[in-house]
């Protein structure tokens, strides 16, 4: 058998599927956008009108200069960020930050109808409403997914990409009205809603999807010297901007402010610890740059839900110290044990960098909000922190903190009971993914120009 | 004859040229600036004294905190977009990022005197007063060289490059003149002015240049591996920040933000369409690197004349998807024809990128405009969206229709007639440009360390 | 001897003392943190009360709308900017954008205590109160450390960089105090207290670590062709972001538009002049990555003092035009020279990219405040740009000219007795540095990957 014959041992052609998938789900976007999606006041040509009714002085009191800045951050975050983050295999590069784009631009759309239906349907003309504030979202939205893209890179066809992310935009918005709209919980930077969330829903598919011959493809299962340096572009907006994320939807005015502050100095914090636990652990303490790249940005997850909060800004850097204790120590241990004993074989480590320091944001979250008091945030503070207003105008602090906590529970069961449910239709052997022999290769769906004088073995990269 | 000898067959020595040209120009500017610039009413000392004056409440009103998030967004898309997105040659990725930064930093100066003595000149004291906008347009005409740049990618000297520039961004400035001024034409971001221009510019100098013998440096016209990874990097930052690029001199409040969601939409539905054609057309529907880096960009060229009307937004994911495909399309079977059969060598793809979605895109809002309504607009939206005042005062949307397609031909008509000029000029056997077995190799402009242990055919990087 | 034991010859095993650094510094950070630092009035949730009683009619008045977008590109400069522009050497990128980043996040916590002391603590509860601009200019004072720490690239032990850091912003602390309170000279963009103070702070650091037989590394001490494009990454979006360095916490309104505007102009100048001279001094007049990637920056570095003022734009043009031409001649010429001669080993050349430039900038910044005028900037102008309020309310241009050349001479003498003091520290056999055979290598303190096929010698990438 020839290597060519080898390597087609699995269909893997995703000639039909590919493309047949995106145009059909890329036709409904259109139509379903054509149907219910229409400018909000702001964005629309009335907006001169609406101002004048609601007395607004001038156009900066469009949501868009408060928000716009940090939009773009996020952005970054989710095109770049995460799509670099997962250029650090040798010869997968290609596929982490050219799948990442393709989920990413399909889940926005998709994003926008079900957060859309589900938190701006105009009760009067059943449309949905769209600002600067819902394309912040549906990139929050779709952050979770990409999440869940980590714990199956390289093993997972594009077609499974799409699947997975139309099931978890879907499960995210459903997830993400319960928390946020019945439990009235606190998330602006989405430690639940999108860390713990997304990890556990990948985790979970990845654990269905469990490959007992991936050692076959272990060759090719590590990166070189320039990949690690292109995951650093990744790493590095993640980090910078991360600030960005977790204040882009908080409250105008000290809010953003606010929310700023604290995941700066969390995320600093949590690079020394990094950099401390990753040097202790080897011979000669030398720095392992898969910690590097990932538990440095464990600060800004775990700082996801308190970031409004007036945690302190010491108690900001006591956060990122031990998420980026703890998410170092995952990527030292955990991940070894995950894989062997558990059959959770998870690629770029999101347990680590995601689950774990989602769990203590969502913990952290709980414990902040009880410990809340009008003494330190004043009477007016407190209730424009937690919107204790309408419904909830009566909520104590104390009953905050329980439903904050009960926020991190469905965040985690969506995780696993809709990863074990979307890995399962993943199992179907239709979606042309790779044979064990061939993960981690760009050469199943990309045209990769391999120099003929080399053979298959060496031309890897080897630098 | 040696290697170095019969590198030199064609004189490439700019020792001369190269300084002589930055240093004369560059004194020019300065002398040109200190007899045109000053600075406007906003970044002036006397701000305070004209805030008082007319009464505004708040240093915010300044036009600075309304424009420079969007600034800075086009800035990098200009420098790190375009540069990266030409490093994806295997050995011209030093050319492609740093003559692209070259001829941006000049161009940039020139723009701001040729589109000052056009739009900005004072009639009282004749100085062209500046101000963030200003710098903004100066970025977007410079852009529409860098298209140029695209098709010439490899072929040209530096110093030709200089030259393109500067007759470029003059054609641009006239042509701007024309279209915005006379014709009163909208295009915000710049479908026609800037995209359809440029590209067509690029194109007939590409064409005038023709080199038959193209083929002697075929062994370095392709990319490797990492050299795509860098190219993803101008991909996307161009990617994310169009929503900045065709908002950002959009009418203060609702037109900036209306600009951002339809480049937003229009973009994701690009990338969808994007990668279905680029696998259907490839055995097992593997993807080509080429398509994704290029084509998913197309959404944004083609919504950049409409990106304030209002489209609707599924009329923008329309726009994206139809664009997409068009652009894949091109680079499958267009590029291949008009190299071969109308001798025009382009090696970005720019007709694939710029030309046909800038045509998509002034049509798109030639008839976006005559379809334009009270009922949709509102009678003041539509008066603001259009500037229907002063002259053009009572100018029907029809007519405003009519106009817009006019413009279209007169992008069309400068690049084609400027082009062929300037083409004219640069094939002056002056320049110091490569011969044809020394196209896309930095070694000719660069100093290139080549590894002693290798031979010039295998210092080509392979991985 | 193997290959091993010669590279311990020196003992570079950090296993204890990296992480005892990293934990402990972080500790004492919480504790400080704890005892000092709060939200400021505008990031505490009494900001609404605050608002009232001020009168405030908008969130937007908050001190973040203002400033938060320049924080963000700010923070990219100093994280990527600075980091990949270190990644040039062939061997040592790693440690290049790795050390950066574990150096900046210490170094801004224990920048918003120290500059929180000396500027910022209120006098009523000793407590320092924290907000965007403390977040700014936490990364301006780690900046000048980043600076420092491009002198002693690949020298040196993350260890002794993390002792760099301690001491560099504690010296710059105190010389910002004296420059900025004390002289009450302007300096917004740091030509002074930044540039000049980090670049002699770093240079004599080198001096003191001097090393003899460094040319045992020499193999290493160069850039392969993809590092040289990594490095651009971090050249450009120093570039690119620099209008904001040098306006960030410039006044509201005109004074931040004008900082835009003189360092946009001035770093286009200075690419121009860059090309020149890089061209003109090799044979066949080609460009050498070294100018491109770092004299196109001189420009920003020389336009930080004077960024405020009203130097015109054609003078900030002739600043970028000087300054870019200093600083390519010094790579040509200086660094040689002072390699041999004066025995200071720089790296990166920021005797060539920051201290001339910086000097430049302050002798400027001297100059065009002596030479400032009421005709020019208006009565009120003159006062707002240049705080000639409460004590110093009746000083006029001269003296404050004078006082601004008095500011470069503190910050000279701070970088060399600064610099030498902690040479002295860094010297002692306890930090872990490498051997000189061993510098530039990633090889000493991180975890990579050899090909086995390879040995050392072919181990370094050679493309």
């Amino acid at each position: 058998m020839t290597k060519g014959e080898l390597k087609m041992a699995k269909n893997t052609n995703i000639r039909i599927s590919l493309p047949a998938v995106c145009f059909v789900w890329q036709i409904a976007m259109i139509i379903l956008f054509g149907v219910f999606i229409r400018y909000d006041e702001e964005s629309d040509t009335h907006w001169i009108e609406h101002r004048r009714k609601k007395n607004i002085s001038t156009n900066l009191e469009n949501d868009f200069y408060y928000r716009y800045p940090s939009f773009q951050d996020v952005h970054v975050m989710i095109f770049v960020g995460f799509g670099f983050l997962m250029t650090f295999l040798k010869r997968y590069s290609f596929g982490g930050v050219g799948f990442n784009f393709l989920i990413a631009a399909f889940g926005i759309q998709w994003a926008l109808l079900m957060q859309g239906w589900f938190h701006h349907l105009d009760e009067h003309d059943w449309k949905i409403k769209i600002g600067v504030e819902n394309l912040i979202n549906a990139d929050f939205c779709v952050a979770s997914c990409l999440i869940a893209y980590g714990a199956c890179l390289g093993k997972v066809s594009p077609v499974q990409l799409m699947v997975l992310t139309l099931f978890g935009v879907t499960l995210f918005a459903v997830e993400e009205y319960i928390i946020l709209e019945l439990l009235h919980a606190k998330d602006a930077g989405g430690s639940m809603v999108i860390h713990t969330f997304g990890a556990y829903y990948g985790l979970t598919i990845s654990w269905v999807l469990y490959r007992p011959l991936l050692s076959q493809s272990k060759h090719l299962q590590g990166s070189v010297y320039h990949s690690d340096v292109f995951a650093m572009i990744g790493t590095l907006f993640l980090w910078m901007y991360w600030p960005s994320f977790n204040s882009a939807i908080a409250d105008h005015g000290d809010g953003q402010h606010r929310a700023v502050i604290n995941t700066y100095l969390a995320l600093a914090s949590s690079v020394l610890t990094t950099f401390a636990i990753s040097s202790i652990s080897q011979n000669n303490g030398k720095l392992d740059m898969v910690h590097i790249q990932n538990a440095t940005l464990a600060g800004g997850v775990a700082m996801g839900t308190a970031s409004e909060f007036m945690i302190t800004p010491y108690g900001s850097l006591i956060v990122g110290f031990c998420s980026g204790i703890v998410s170092t120590f995952g990527y030292l241990f955990l991940t070894p044990f995950m894989e062997k004993t558990l059959k959770i074989q998870d690629t770029c480590g999101i347990h680590n960098l995601h689950a774990m320091p989602g769990v203590i944001g969502g913990i952290v979250g709980a414990i902040t909000a009880a410990s809340a008091s009008e003494s330190v945030y004043g009477q007016e503070g407190l209730i424009n922190t937690f919107d204790f207003k309408d419904a909830v105008a009566n909520r104590t602090v104390n009953i905050q903190g329980g439903y904050q906590a009960a926020a991190l529970f469905v965040a985690i069961a969506f995780g696993l009971v809709g990863g074990a449910l979307v890995g399962g239709i993943l199992k179907l052997p239709i979606w042309g993914d790779p044979a064990d022999v061939n993960c981690f290769d760009d050469d199943v769906y990309w045209e990769v120009i391999v120099h003929p004088n080399m053979n298959h073995a060496t031309s890897i990269p080897d630098v």
